[in-house]
């Protein structure tokens, strides 16, 4: 059974919560908040404390927080023997090392507070000093996932700079054509089937060689036409940068 | 039954043939190409020609063809008294004006040559300019996909040009994905779950509300490193193009 503090309460921290309590060899002794209605939720089910002297004995202290917050509450921290890990994307193990033990515990998805997840489909970036803590890591992201990954500080910067490009920019990309489809009166859903086949056609295929679509086609009559559609100058210009961007992708390729 | 002659030997008339060719009610009793060579695998199964004046008599005429030669194939149709239609997102109904019946079945979906799809999930998007041919195109769409919706031209190229949005561009940020994992030694595979559930997310929600990550926190210092880690310049001007129409659309909406 491995002893484990939760520090923080947002999405993170509430869905990675909800999959430690499912599990049978992670316990969730204690979550901290540094504010106790953000407590609410988790205060009938285990300890919580507002107070980070309070931190009861663990095996490990999973940091959920704010990214700007981590190397402060790190430097509170030090006096912990347990392995101190956060969750962060952007946040290099250094920030930590205030710290005895340290390591990062990354989960690689996008979480909603409402929405379920399936957790045996979220990949951990992981990251230790050691191996022996790298492999309380590892067991704690199997008991949880499946899949585990050793990513250090540096990859994981650009793990999580390649995130924002195909899950933010991507999710604005759909903003953009319900967009459309409300002005003009079509439903959303039609455009369902097409989001959904081109998001799986990557799983097998490399996105470079399954691009279709009128820039890779240099079908400059309809870039055109679509361009004169474009009430919006700022889609306008999203349409002409990418298109100019996948024209000069392919062409480097030939 | 209905007699349908398919014209066009591509993805998306390869695809539909497949899809015709299982249903009980559709019978393709001939495939016309310009080239011969295009027509070697329809030939062991069903008629094929390369001469417009060999077409046989059908319900349907479907022009599975580039959008530039439509108009023109259209024009050597006038003499037929079967319904004219062609499968193209960007054409209008009008494009085919030298026929006596016309219409339009668009399958919103993006077809690549070796992957199999779900026909059930394909929409397809119709027109035509009397009920009963319309009802001709529904009962075709039905048996293959079980989605039909009525868009005219007017909504049908706004869709196409959403499409280009949620498929293409949305494709394209994906290769960058894939690129900066390349470049720094990261299983692009690790992104999958998250491209997975951005796609899925959208189904339930409205993307303008699940929109996630650094542009919508504001968070400038992540987006100031990202900026630095982009090695290149295109994907920077991307990056922060994106960024800025992210944050001026949901500024709009507070």
């Amino acid at each position: 059974m491995i002893d484990l503090v939760l520090l923080g309460s947002g999405n993170v921290a509430t869905h990675l919560y909800r999959a430690f309590s499912a599990s049978e060899e992670i316990r969730v002794k204690q979550v901290y908040n540094h504010a106790e209605e953000s407590l609410k939720d988790f205060k009938a089910e285990t300890a919580v404390t507002t107070s980070l002297s309070e931190l009861m004995k663990a095996d490990i202290y999973l940091l959920a927080l704010k990214d700007d917050v981590i190397p402060d509450v790190a430097q509170k921290l030090s006096h912990l023997n347990g392995l101190v890990a956060h969750t962060s994307g952007s946040v290099t193990l250094n920030a930590l090392e205030a710290c005895k033990r340290v390591g990062v515990f990354y989960p690689l998805q996008t979480f909603s507070r409402n929405k379920e997840l399936e957790y045996s489909q979220i990949p951990f970036c992981l990251e230790a000093n050691n191996t022996s803590d790298l492999e309380m890591l590892k067991k704690i992201a199997k008991n949880i996932s499946g899949k585990a990954y050793e990513i250090n500080s540096e990859q994981r910067k650009k793990l999580h700079l390649s995130a924002v490009f195909v899950c933010n920019f991507v999710n604005h990309l759909y903003s953009i054509g319900e967009d459309i489809c409300k002005e003009n009166d079509i439903p959303f859903e039609i455009l369902q089937p097409l989001i959904k086949e081109t998001a799986e056609k990557v799983k097998d295929s490399s996105p470079s060689e399954v691009q279709t679509g009128p820039a890779i086609r240099r079908d400059q009559s309809t870039i055109d036409a679509h361009l004169k559609l474009l009430s919006s100058s700022e889609n306008k210009e999203i349409y002409q940068l990418i298109t100019t961007a996948i024209q000069s992708f392919h062409g480097k390729k030939l």
